[in-house]
């Protein structure tokens, strides 16, 4: 329980707003908070109006469930990446994640979670229909299924598979092996014990590990 | 340099707004954004306005320099406490550390900072001159100087020793030494020095250390 001696109930309620935030203790929120009141009016009213703003205005895009401000995304709606391999992610924090190693030029389908009987997740909850429906329309070559190597990933990819598996559809899913630059004797077996079943040709790795 | 592929203006804008707090990286920020972005509306909302309604209500205590919901703050206004203590601090930080020991029944005086010429603080910049006044008032007995043990703080306490010598005052500093439970073998030597120079009555020891 707080226990602390605030001066004032504003400074109070607004510490007890930071302390919320994950990760946040009260003593980390106080200072956040005091920072914040040294700033001038016009700082703060845009620190506060941001938060407002992405919450008021954000969109999902239609297509990819991905965080938007338009109906359409800049991802969906550029004409320059390859349409026919479509990304499959839990959230758009794995969007953001692929994106910045450059690699991929596909496209995204963002879930909004992965099947998890545990927090109540069932696969309705989640944006498979869609998934399906781009699939049925024919025009997609290729899923890359990018969940986590958990159970709960794993349930996932399988129910996926099992649903897109009647489409003329190439279904892969992105390699799991040893980290660039981990030494052997520390991956984990499983780990290890993929690496080594899922080698590939060694010429393949000459050109930067680029796949796409 | 941000080279994060953000799928969404006003995500990012929000991000560089909490990456802007002291202490908050990039990645941290977009985690408690994306927390924020989960909540109701209404959460939103009130998370926003709090901060907001802190740095337009906010006040001063006119007495004391500690943050106050009211003209006169709570602990200045309790009739309470022995208004002829009063303990010099440099911020509220202080204050609240202070009142959690529930050991402390005067009062306080916030500085607003302490002289650090590195900084281009000087005595001018503080709560010196009110202190002073409230000094040459008669009505005060003693003065606390508890500011931090740093050249700062040494030369503002001397700053205000020399400031208040004239008065009919007793000046004292809070205590340093050896904290409770350390061994003495870690603790350094011009604490431990401090702790032999300034040792006290055994017997002073027996009531938990209380000296108010």
């Amino acid at each position: 329980m707080n226990t602390d001696h605030y001066p004032s109930r504003l400074l109070e309620a607004a510490t007890s707003e930071f302390a919320g935030l994950p990760g946040i203790g009260r003593k980390t929120a106080l200072r956040l908070v005091l920072h914040l009141l040294k700033q001038d009016m016009a700082d703060v009213e845009k620190f506060s109006s941001s938060i407002l703003r992405l919450k008021k205005d954000i969109r999902h895009c239609s297509s990819c469930h991905n965080i938007s401000d338009t109906e359409i995304c800049n991802i969906c709606s550029d004409t320059k990446r390859d349409h026919s391999i479509i990304c499959v992610v839990e959230n758009i924090k794995d969007v953001m994640s692929i994106e910045n190693t450059n690699q991929y030029t596909g496209i995204y389908h963002v879930l909004g979670g992965i099947i998890s009987p545990m927090d109540g997740t069932g696969p309705g909850d989640l944006n498979i229909a869609s998934l399906e429906e781009k699939v049925a329309g024919g025009k997609v070559q290729e899923i890359v299924l990018a969940l986590s190597t958990t159970m709960e990933g794993d349930t996932t990819n399988f129910y996926i598979y099992r649903k897109l598996q009647k489409y003329s559809v190439t279904i892969t899913t992105i390699a799991r092996g040893v980290s660039v630059g981990d030494e052997l004797e520390y991956a984990d077996e499983v780990t290890l014990g993929r690496s080594i079943t899922n080698r590939t040709l060694f010429e393949a790795s000459f050109n930067n590990g680029k796949a796409y």
